[in-house]
């Protein structure tokens, strides 16, 4: 049976992951259920989500272990679309983004970068790693710098913490004067419905 | 014998310090000359510098060492400059600051902090310390955000650091919404030449 709202037909539902579904480990209350009813309504199910701290696999296993009904082909996290773009344009990146999702970028060629990636680097957002980004983008004649996100905070564990976008907006600062190519990765990538 | 330039005369000179008469712990070559022969010609001469990762007494030990006849009363580090200020304003600082220079903010009073004050913190930027830089203003009805410089970077030991200015400005996007006063604290002192 076909689903309408406002006098149109809905084939597909995008659901975000963190904040949404689950936060700080735990499921939301109600959200394990929602999803399955999404599931058995025949609508086209797809995860999106701005998670950097992780990798794809990880954060699938993470959902599955919640209770989540959800393969890794339906979701949606930045670096595989970073990836592929920075293929694509023959981009090699000098990374500053969390250990634990450095792993995602293994098909990616990292040697004698031409461009830098950041993302939710979290604790490793050091003074020696910022520097070393900084560094790196003052030796290309076209500073490119790319930003997995841009959010401001968010919270985690009853506490706010830092986002990506802070230490964004301080590159963004540091490079002002060499007019870097700033570019925040939000919505690269397809979704593939069919 | 008065010394004119360009029609005026000339009662005093200031001089910058940190890569004018030293750098990286050494005096640049000719400098200890140069300030003798100002202090010959019967010219006022005050130090001022932005130097925010140790004392004014250290900075004061550390140039007498280099060989300059320095004392303490001439020379205008930000820092007790902004101890003034935020005396006369009854703000109590959470600092982000170098731990060497912590000292010289000994007399103010840092309980139940009204403001946060960043220098420059070098390696002490780290993401818990601009994590909890944050979570301070955003408890504050008034966000005031002092930096104590607004550089982007300089050299040291033949290598580009990040100043101050980049974490002032991640603090800035942070604060965004919530419309804090930021002050960059460039020449609040005033300096006694009678």
């Amino acid at each position: 049976m076909a689903i309408h709202h406002l006098g149109h037909e809905i084939k597909a539902v995008i659901l975000d992951i963190t904040g949404v579904l689950k936060e700080s480990g735990q499921a939301i209350e109600g959200s394990v259920e929602a999803v399955n009813r999404l599931l058995n309504s025949g609508l086209q199910i797809r995860f999106c989500t701005n998670e950097t701290t992780v990798t794809r696999k990880d954060l699938v296993s993470e959902l599955q272990s919640l209770g989540f009904l959800v393969d890794e082909a339906k979701v949606f996290p930045p670096i595989p679309a970073m990836c592929r773009l920075l293929k694509e344009r023959n981009l090699r990146p000098h990374l500053l983004v969390h250990q634990d999702a450095v792993a995602d970028f293994s098909e990616v060629d990292q040697s004698d970068p031409n461009c830098v990636v950041i993302g939710d680097a979290t604790h490793e957002f050091t003074y020696e790693n910022l520097s070393k980004a900084f560094q790196c983008l003052m030796l290309l004649d076209q500073p490119i710098l790319f930003s997995l996100g841009k959010g401001k905070y968010y919270q985690e564990h009853g506490e706010l913490v830092l986002d990506a976008g802070a230490y964004m907006k301080a590159l963004e600062f540091l490079m002002t004067t060499a007019e870097p190519s700033i570019k925040t990765l939000l919505r690269p990538w397809t979704l593939d419905l069919t």
